[in-house]
C-alpha cells in the first residue's frame, strides 16, 4: 500500500512540473508593442502591491492564530502539529494564489498579442495561463497533504489506531487553508468589483467615456481587480476545497472500517486526477471560428476526456483497494453532478437559453423589473442544483453502503467530493483562462490593437464569462459535498474526543432538540450577515474610488483630451486598503461564530449551524452566481443589438441589473463556499475546546 | 375543568359582540361628499368583485380538496372528521378576511370624513376599523376551535387516551385555514402589488400625474388592493397563525404529561388573549398632534397593557392549572419575543432611525447602490429576531422542564407562540388599521378635500407603514414559533400513527442522517423557489395593467383633461384574473412538496424539509419584509427634503428601490409565514398515508 500512496506526492510534483514547463512556453511569447508592456508592467506592479499589502496582513493574522493555537496545543486541546500545519495550509493556499496571478499577469499582454496572430494562439496562451494556476493549485495541495501524511506515519509510534491519529491530526490542518482562502476571496472580490463599479460609475455613466478607456483613472486597478480577485481569489479558495475535501474523506475512513487503503484512496485518486487534468490540457485547441459554441467545446473537450479518464482508472483503484464499487459509483455520481449543475449554471445564465433572454425582456419596464426579475431567476436557479446535490448526497451514501452501515455511506459522501474535485486541475484551467483573456481585451482596447484582435479577445473573453460561470456552480456544488464530509468528520472528532477525554458528552443531533434547531437557524443567518457585511464592503469601497477618479478628471489638467496620465496607483491604492480593512469584520465571523455557538450550545448546537450554514449558504450562493450572470448576459446581449441595444433606455435597466449583480456574483456569492467550509474547520479544531468548556446546561 | 374551558367559547363570542358593536359605531359616521360616497362605492365593488372570484376559485379547490380527504379518510389514513374540520377551518378564515375587508372598505371613507374634524376623530374610525378585523380574526379562531374541541368530547366515547384522540384530530384541522391563508395571502399579494405597480410605472413615471389621482385608471385597483391584500390576506394569515399555534400546543400537551390541563391552558389563555385585548383598545387615543412618536405612543399604549394583562392573569392560569411556573416563563418569552421582534422591525424599517437614513444616502451613487444597499440591511436585519427567536426557543424550552423532559420543553416552544399571539386581537388592529388609513389618503386626494386633511390622513398613513412593518416582524416570529410547534406536532403524529398501525419505522432525526441532510437541502430550497414565482406573477400582472393604462391614456378622450372618466374596472378585473391565475403554481407547492418528500424520503425526510423550510422561510421573510419597508422608507425621507427632495436624480433611484420592495414586502415575504406553516399542516395531515407508501430505501 506504501508503494501506490507514493502516487501521491510523484502526482503532485508532475503537476508543479508541467505548470513550471507550461509556464515557461508562455513566457517565450512576445508581449508585444511598448504601450503593451508598459499596460501589463503596470497591471502587474499593482496585482503585486495588493499582494504585498494583503500578505503582511494575513501574516499579521496567522502569526496571532499560530500563537493561540499554540497555547491551545500546550492545553492539550489540540496536537502540536496544528499550529505548524495551519502556517503551511495557509502559505501553500497563498502561493497557490500568487503563482497563478503571477502567470496571469504575465499571460495578459501576450495572449493579445498572440491573439494578433490568431483565435487559436490566443486561446492557448490564456488557457495554458489558466492551466498553470489549476495545476498549481492540485500540485500545491497534494504535496501539502503527501508531506504532512509521510510525516505523521515516520515519526508516530507505530500503534493499532496510529492511521486514526494520523487523519484526525490532519483533519485540523484545513483551517490554514481556509483562513488564508477566505481573505483571498473576500479581499479580492471587494478589491475588483469596487475598481469595477467605480471605474464604471464615474468614466461610463459620468463622463461618457468607453470601457477600458487608459483615461479612466482606475482602469488599471480594474484590471489588477481581475488578477487579484478573479485568479488569486479563486485559486486559494478551490485549493481549500480540494485538500478539505481529501482530508474530510480520510478522516472518515477510519470510522467506516476502510482503514490504511480507505485512506489510500483519495489521496490516490487526487493523484490520477492530476494526471488526467494535464491530459486533458492537451486536447484544448481551436480554429479560428470565433463562435462561442465551437469554442466552448474546445474547452469542454478537455474536461470531459479528464472525466472519463479518472471515472476508469477509479475504478481499478477502488476495486483493489477496498473492493467495494459501491463506492466507486460514489465518485462518479460526484463526477456527474458536477458536470450537471455547470451545465445548469450555464443554462440559466448564459443568453443562448430563454431565462437570461426574459430576464433582457424585463428591461422593457425599467430597472426595477430587471432587478426583480433577476432575483427571481436566482431563486428559480437554486432548484436543479439542490435536486442535484440531494441525489448525488442519497446515491454515494446508499451506494457506498450507508444502509447498513452509517459510517461507510458518510465516507461514501466524502469520497463523491473527492471525485467532483478530482478534474479541478482542468477546470479550473478553464475557469482561470477567463479573466486573462479579459485582461487580454483590455489591454488591446487600451493599446488601440486592431479591431480584429478585439474581436478575438472579445470572443475569448465572452467564453471566459461562461466558464466563470459554469466554474461557480461547480466550486459551490463541490463546497456543500465538502461541507457535509466536513459536518460528519466534525460529529466523528468530537465523539473520539469525548472518548479520549472521558467526557460522558453523547451527541443528540435530532432537529427536534432545541440546541441543533437554533444552530439550524444561526448558522442559517450567518451566510445573510456575511453576504450584507461584503456586499456593503463592496458600496464603501466603490464610494471611495468614485470621489477619487472624480478628483483626478478635475484636477489633472489635459486628462480627458488624453494629453496627461492619470494616476492610476491612487485607484490601486485605494482598492488596497479598503479591501485590506473590509475582509477583517467578515473573517472574524467565520472564526468566533463556531466558538461562541459552541461555548453556549455545545457540540450539537455547533453541528446544527454547520447544517444551517451550508443549505443556506448553498442557496444563497447559487443564487447569488446565478443572478449576477444573468445580469451581466443580459446586458451583454442588449448590447448586441437586442432590445433597441446599447445606449437606449433598456440597456441602461440591464447596466442597474449587472452592477447589482457585480458584489452578487464576484464578492459576496463566491465567499459563502469558503465561510461554510472554514466555519466546519474551525469548529473542528476548537472541537476539544467546545467539548471541555461548553455550558452545562 | 370543564367550567373554566368554557371561557373558551364566551370569549369567543364575547369578540365577536365587541366587533359587532364597533362596527356599528363605525357605520353611524357619515361617509362624506358625494364623490367620497361614490369613490368608496367604487372601491367596495371592486374589492367584492375581487372576493366572489377569488372564494369561487378557492371553492373549487376546497370541494376538490374535500373529496380528497375524504378518500384518505375511507382508507383510514385520517379520521373522518378531518375532510369536515378543513372546509371549516378555510370557512372562517375566509370569512375572518371577509368581515376584515367588509369593515376596512365602510371605514375609509368615513375616516377621511372623521379626518376633515379632528386627527383624533380619524384615528378612532381607523382604529375600530382595525379592531374589528382583529377582534374577529380572534373569535372566529377561538369558536372554530370550541365548537371541534366539545364536539369531540361530546360524540367520542370516553377512553383513558381521549383526551389524546381529540387532539390529535384537531391538529389536522389547521390545514383549511393555512389553504385558505395561503391562497387569500398570495392572491390579495399579487393584486394590491400589480395595480400598486402598474399604477405608478404608466402614471407616475410615464404620464407624470400624482398618486392616486383620479385619471389614472389603476387608481381603484390600487385602492381595491390595498383591501384585498392587506386586509384580507393578513386577516386570513393571522387566523391561521393563531389557530395553529393553538392547536399545535395542545397536541403536544398529551405527550408532555399535561393531560386535560395541558389542553386548557393555551385555549383559555387565548381567551384572556381576547378580554385583554379589549380591554387595550378602549386606551387608544390620541391628541392633535400629527407627530409618528406622538402618535405611535399612542396605538402601543394599548398593546402594552393588553400585554400586560395577560401576563399577570396566565400567572394564575398556569399556576393552577399545571402549578409549572415554568410554562407561565415560556408564555412571558414569548410575548417579550414579540414585542422586540417588532421594536427591532422598526428600527430597520423607520427613517428615524440610522439604517434607513443610510440607506437614502445610497441614492448618491444611483439605483444601483440602492439596491445593494436595501439587500444588504434587509440580509443584515436577520440577525437581531434570529437571536431573539432563538433565546426565545431555548427559554421556553428549558424552563418548561425540557432538560428533564423532552416533551415538557416542547409544550413549552408550543406555549411560547401562543403567548407571542394571544396579544394579536389588539396588535393585529394597529396592524389593518393602515390600509385603511391608506386609502381614506387616497380618497381625500381624489375628493379633493382640504389639504389639512390630507396632512392628517398621510400622517395617520405613515404610521400604518410603521405598524405594518412590525406587524409583519410580528407575523414571521410567531409563524418560525408556530411552525416549530408544528414540526414537533408531525413528529409526535407519526410516532402515534406508527404505534397504531403497527409500523416499525422508528424517527432518525439526526442531521447527518442523508434523508434528513437531504430533506433540509429540499425544504431550504422551497421558500426560495415560492419566493420566485410570486415575485414573477407580480411582475407579469403588472405589465397588463401597465398595458392597459396605456391604452386607456390613449383610446379614452378627454380622460388627461379629467373631461372624461376612466374605466376602473378593467384594472380592476385584470388584477384578479392574474391574482386568480397566478397563485395556483405557489400553493401547488406547499401542497404537493409534503407528499413527494415524504413518499420519497420518508418522515425523517419531511422532518427535514419542514426545519429547513423554516429556517430559511424565517430569514427570506424578515430580510424580504426589512429591505421593503426600509426603501418604502427612504424614498419617503427623501420626499420629505432630504437628499435633494423630491424629483431628483436620488428619489428616482429610490423610487426603484421602492419598486423592487413591493412584491418583497407586500407579496413574497409575507406569504412565507403561510408557507412554512401550511407545509407543516399539509406533512400532518398526510403522515399516515406516507408512513404506509415511502420507499422502504
Amino acid at each position: 500500500m506504501d508503494n501506490i500512496l507514493l502516487l501521491a506526492p510523484f502526482g503532485s510534483i508532475f503537476a508543479l512540473l508541467f505548470a513550471w514547463y507550461l509556464a515557461a512556453k508562455i513566457m517565450r511569447e512576445s508581449e508585444g508593442t511598448e504601450t503593451m508592456v508598459k499596460i501589463a508592467a503596470a497591471i502587474r506592479k499593482g496585482a503585486n502591491a495588493y499582494l504585498k499589502r494583503q500578505y503582511t496582513g494575513v501574516a499579521l493574522f496567522f502569526a496571532g492564530m499560530f500563537i493561540l493555537l499554540f497555547i491551545l496545543a500546550m492545553l492539550k486541546y489540540i496536537t502540536i502539529f496544528v499550529p505548524f500545519a495551519f502556517i503551511t495550509g495557509g502559505f501553500f493556499s497563498g502561493l497557490s494564489g500568487f503563482i497563478g496571478m503571477k502567470t496571469a499577469t504575465y499571460a495578459n499582454a501576450r495572449t493579445a498579442n498572440a491573439s494578433s496572430k490568431s483565435l487559436n494562439s490566443g486561446l492557448t496562451v490564456a488557457f495554458r495561463s489558466g492551466a498553470v494556476m489549476g495545476l498549481v493549485v492540485v500540485g500545491l495541495g497534494l504535496l501539502d497533504i503527501s508531506i504532512w501524511y509521510f510525516f505523521l506515519n515516520a515519526i508516530l509510534p507505530d500503534a493499532p489506531d496510529k492511521i486514526n491519529t494520523i487523519t484526525s491530526a490532519m483533519l485540523t490542518f484545513g483551517m490554514g487553508a481556509s483562513s488564508m482562502a477566505l481573505f483571498a476571496r473576500v479581499g479580492g472580490g471587494i478589491f475588483t468589483k469596487a475598481a469595477d463599479v467605480g471605474a464604471d460609475l464615474v468614466g461610463k455613466v459620468e463622463a461618457g467615456i468607453p470601457e477600458d478607456d487608459p483615461r479612466n483613472p482606475a482602469v488599471i486597478a480594474d484590471n489588477v481587480g481581475d488578477n487579484v480577485g478573479d485568479v488569486a481569489g479563486m485559486g486559494a479558495d478551490l485549493y481549500e476545497s480540494y485538500v478539505g475535501s481529501i482530508i474530510a474523506t480520510c478522516a472518515l475512513a477510519v470510522a467506516a472500517g476502510f482503514g490504511v487503503p480507505g485512506v489510500t484512496v483519495p489521496m490516490v485518486m487526487a493523484a490520477i486526477g492530476v494526471i488526467a487534468s494535464i491530459i486533458g490540457t492537451l486536447f484544448v485547441r481551436s480554429g479560428e471560428q470565433v463562435e462561442q459554441k465551437v469554442l466552448l467545446r474546445a474547452l469542454r473537450r478537455g474536461v470531459y476526456i479528464s472525466a472519463v479518464i479518472i471515472a476508469v482508472v477509479s475504478y481499478f483503484l477502488v476495486d483493489s483497494m477496498l473492493g467495494n464499487i459501491g463506492v466507486w459509483l460514489a465518485v462518479i455520481s460526484g463526477l456527474v453532478a458536477g458536470i450537471l449543475i455547470g451545465f445548469f449554471t450555464e443554462y440559466y445564465t448564459s443568453d443562448t437559453y430563454k431565462p437570461t433572454k426574459e430576464l433582457a425582456g424585463t428591461s422593457e419596464s425599467g430597472p426595477a423589473t430587471v432587478i426583480i426579475g433577476g432575483i427571481s431567476l436566482g431563486m428559480k436557479s437554486t432548484m436543479i442544483p439542490v435536486v442535484i446535490v440531494g441525489i448525488s448526497v442519497l446515491c454515494s451514501y446508499f451506494l457506498s453502503g450507508g444502509a447498513s452501515d452509517f459510517n461507510m455511506g458518510l465516507y461514501g459522501i466524502g469520497i463523491s467530493a473527492v471525485g467532483m474535485l478530482s478534474t479541478l486541475g482542468i477546470t479550473l484551467a478553464t475557469d482561470a483562462y477567463g479573466p486573462v483573456a479579459d485582461n487580454a481585451g483590455g489591454i488591446a482596447q487600451m493599446a488601440g490593437l486592431d479591431e480584429e484582435v478585439r474581436r478575438r479577445t472579445d470572443a475569448l473573453d465572452s467564453l471566459g464569462n461562461t466558464t466563470a460561470a459554469t466554474g461557480k456552480g461547480f466550486a459551490i456544488g463541490s463546497a456543500a459535498l465538502t461541507a457535509l464530509a466536513l459536518i460528519a468528520s466534525y460529529i466523528d472528532a468530537i465523539t473520539i474526543k469525548a472518548e479520549q477525554i472521558g467526557s460522558s458528552f453523547v451527541f443528540d443531533l435530532s432537529i427536534a432538540n432545541p440546541k441543533v434547531l437554533v444552530g439550524l437557524f444561526v448558522g442559517g443567518m450567518l451566510p445573510f450577515m456575511f453576504s450584507a457585511l461584503t456586499m456593503n464592503a463592496v458600496g464603501r469601497a466603490a464610494q471611495k474610488i468614485v470621489v477619487e477618479v472624480r478628483r483626478q478628471f478635475r484636477e489633472i489638467k489635459g486628462l480627458m483630451e488624453g494629453k496627461a496620465e492619470a494616476d492610476y496607483a491612487a485607484c490601486v491604492d485605494i482598492c488596497t486598503r479598503s479591501a485590506q480593512k473590509e475582509m477583517i469584520m467578515p473573517a472574524a465571523i467565520a472564526i468566533v461564530s463556531p466558538i461562541i455557538v459552541g461555548l453556549l450550545l455545545g457540540p450539537n448546537g455547533v453541528a446544527g449551524m454547520l447544517a444551517g450554514a451550508t443549505v443556506t449558504g448553498f442557496l444563497l450562493a447559487v443564487m447569488m452566481a446565478n443572478a449576477g450572470g444573468a445580469w451581466d448576459n443580459a446586458k451583454k446581449y442588449i448590447e448586441a443589438g437586442a432590445y433597441n441595444g446599447k445606449g437606449s433606455d433598456n440597456h441602461k435597466a440591464t447596466v442597474v441589473g449587472d452592477t447589482v449583480g457585480d458584489p452578487f456574483k464576484d464578492t459576496s456569492g463566491p465567499s459563502i463556499n469558503i465561510l461554510i467550509k472554514l466555519l466546519s474547520m474551525v469548529s473542528i479544531v476548537f472541537a476539544a475546546f467546545v467539548l471541555s468548556n461548553h455550558l452545562p446546561m
